[in-house]
């Protein structure tokens, strides 16, 4: 036999290069170019947003986002599907709430204003009284009772901007959101209204978790747009003593059931062995809970998707964990790990996207030295997509309590200029997404999570 | 004398560190963080924008923006502010364009619409003719004029996205929009319709420059928005010899007298030597011209307010040029250069913002190697800004032709995910600028020329 047959040619050139013997670069070059250009994903929040809409912790849209994932996971084909039990607050924000400067001078100003989540009410009458503003605790602790006593305080710190990442704009204002009434209530206060904890000028509200302590006076505590927080600013600098109406009727009822969302592709070799992406469910309900984070939620089953698409066999399980109270009590991200622990699922890495679905720009990385150098000696893989920096930091709240278990944590970092101008506010809609941007998140935490199932991290 | 008196100590202070003596890494991160917490430029664009709004080359709105600048500038207080004339075209769309598909089948459907610059027009009659789509300038030769003649060319490619530099995608698909219509008549075409050149998936139609070549007819153009012409593509296959209906009553009419806008801080040591900044003040009519380029205009301008509100005096002068007629034939910057030549005067380097005023991300240079590397050396004083790719390519189409006169040119590079959205469209408004963004985008600017005028280029 001098001529072998084409046939057998092929079958011995299969042998020596398998189909899927792509390299490594090509393998990831092809998920970001197969993200870009599909637009599963982006229609999955399309639905979220505009057919569920908003989905407070423990609220029938957020009880519509589990059932609508649920059945779309599903349909997905993937290998397993199915919701974790948790329980989670229900905290009701009741009507749209009323904030109202009372100058004698400037007349009556209506404020843009949103309850804090958790906050009591004022109930239907509402409160008026004198207001004292203060940029920080120390401030307040100085003026004591014999200044706060019987007042609303007001806490107008703005966020300082200065700095590149603006969640540490954030991080330097929003405690004035989160501990504030108690502060206030230690001296006296009866309600507390906040700067919203935003980088924008504007008149939207961003809401937010707010927190009581125990043995300290529940005062009602709002917050009021960037705009009318300088505006009440001025007018009380013209007119001290200046009042303010506010009116809330939200309420805290019992907790209920709720769910985890997840989905599997099982690893080829150790099914047994974890590798989790997620984002969470639920959203503050002044928006469409876009950016936070029904982008992060439709990234994860985008990973998911992208794997099947591809043909990429993981060795290891991948999840998607759609997680459930991200915004209020973390209850969602406390189940997966009490679960995970529980069955002695071994964990190699869990990454979130909870900064926005923004253009993605590295990865934070929650791991040892050791481990971060491995995953930096990847960076040439990403740089060609904008993916620059692999740094060490934190990953997120849901995730976070499966640290010191899983060999490392990850959050995807994005570009983070816009996010603070509609986080928790009513411009965190569909619309403020870009489908490019999006993917190129969902592909690079994609493509880390192929590296690390293939490589492993130790 | 055993004891120097405090002041004393404060002057021998003051002369060994004399005040602005900062190290460059303090002075680029002051020229970001004013920058990021400055609403100048951003307040300057939303007047452009929502005052003067869309200024096609040779319209009144584009003298309106000569003249709102020029006055700007000069409140300003920068040391020379100047307008430099140049003669540019004058076309004008004229009524709303129509564009409809005739089907029997599916009925009557209004397409979105819009003439392509310098196109002629159909007359108030419109042309309606049977459609023939092609995706390239080999198919439709292939056709040639036995199935071309007498009908109206669809080209409808889709812009490839695949690539992360959307770019590409505009590149790779913007020579049927500019060519099209000639190519089409030399087969007997009587109007070409093009598929919108963008990203999107939306109505938005996305009109740009055409051309037409000596010789051959001048046949109408339009673009139609990708969605329209996904669905025009499915009617045509479903209904061969299927007609489309176009009008458009755009008219050339005779050039104009217009004017490039220059602003200077005078340089200490080297007056005659220049480092300009740029971009064009003339936008499409669509919509608002934000991204495209009234955010290079007010970038340029906050680079040279930058210098000021630091004190950075510069030792050559810094010039801010706001170019003319960039969309349609180029006139500014051809006027510009030739003007700079005439004056013998030194040019170390130009740079242009023209991509949108989103998150920069690095800087594109044209020079030699040597430059490129010197220029490479200051990348770690832009890291933490986000900028990270200082690399070898073109720079702007304003600053080009300086290329050869020039020691060096730029241009900025920042996330194009979302540019060619909104390119030449309706949606190029004001809301879809950030303002961090943007000002990250001028103070990257204004950090290069910084150090190219204290350090040179060779």
């Amino acid at each position: 036999m001098k001529k072998l047959s084409l046939s057998l040619y092929l079958l011995i050139f299969a042998f020596i290069f398998p189909i899927n013997a792509q390299t490594d670069k090509e393998t990831i070059n092809s998920i970001f170019e197969n993200a870009v250009t599909d637009y599963t994903a982006y229609e999955q929040l399309r639905y979220l947003c505009k057919n569920i809409g908003p989905r407070l912790t423990g609220s029938p849209q957020a009880a519509a986002a589990v059932e609508y994932f649920f059945q779309e996971l599903q349909n997905m084909g993937f290998d397993t599907v199915y919701l974790q039990e948790t329980t989670v607050p229900n905290w009701i924000r009741g009507e749209k709430e009323v904030a109202r400067i009372i100058s004698s001078q400037f007349g009556t100003t209506e404020m843009h204003a949103a309850a804090l989540g958790l906050s009591v009410e004022t109930g239907i009458k509402g409160i008026s009284a004198e207001i004292i503003e203060v940029k920080s605790f120390e401030e307040l602790a100085k003026l004591g009772e014999k200044n706060v006593k019987g007042k609303i305080v007001f806490f107008n710190r703005p966020a300082f901007t200065t700095h590149y990442q603006t969640g540490a704009a954030y991080g330097g204002a929003v405690e004035q959101r989160t501990w504030g009434a108690v502060e206030a209530a230690k001296h006296g206060a009866i309600a507390t209204i906040v700067r919203s904890v935003g980088t924008g000028k504007d008149f939207y509200p961003h809401t937010g978790v707010m927190r009581y302590k125990e043995g300290i006076p529940k005062i009602p505590a709002i917050a009021i747009s960037t705009n009318d927080a300088d505006i009440l600013s001025q007018q009380l600098k013209a007119e001290p003593g200046l009042k303010v109406y506010i009116r809330t009727t939200c309420k805290q009822r019992a907790d209920v059931k709720s769910y985890n969302v997840i989905a599997e592709i099982q690893g080829s070799e150790n099914p047994n062995n974890y590798i989790t992406v997620g984002g969470h469910l639920d959203s503050w309900d002044l928006g469409e809970g876009a950016h936070d984070d029904g982008t992060g939620v439709v990234q994860s089953i985008e990973v998911l998707r992208l794997f099947k698409e591809l043909k990429i066999k993981p060795k290891n399980t991948i999840r998607a964990v759609l997680f459930m109270d991200e915004e209020i009590m973390q209850r969602g991200g406390a189940s997966y790990a009490e679960q995970a622990k529980r069955n002695n699922e071994k964990h190699l890495f869990a990454i979130e996207s909870d900064g926005g679905g923004t253009l993605p720009l590295g990865f934070s990385i929650d791991a040892s030295d050791q481990i971060l150098s491995k995953i930096q000696s990847w960076q040439d893989f990403f740089i060609p997509w904008g993916i620059y920096s692999i740094r060490k930091g934190g990953s997120g709240v849901d995730v976070d309590p499966l640290k010191g278990y899983s060999i490392a944590l990850g959050g995807l970092i994005v570009n983070s200029q816009g996010y603070f101008d509609l986080h928790h506010a009513p411009n965190d809609v569909f619309e403020m997404v870009n489908q490019r941007e999006m993917q190129l998140g969902a592909a690079g935490m994609a493509a880390l999570i192929y590296l690390i199932d293939k490589n492993g991290l130790e």
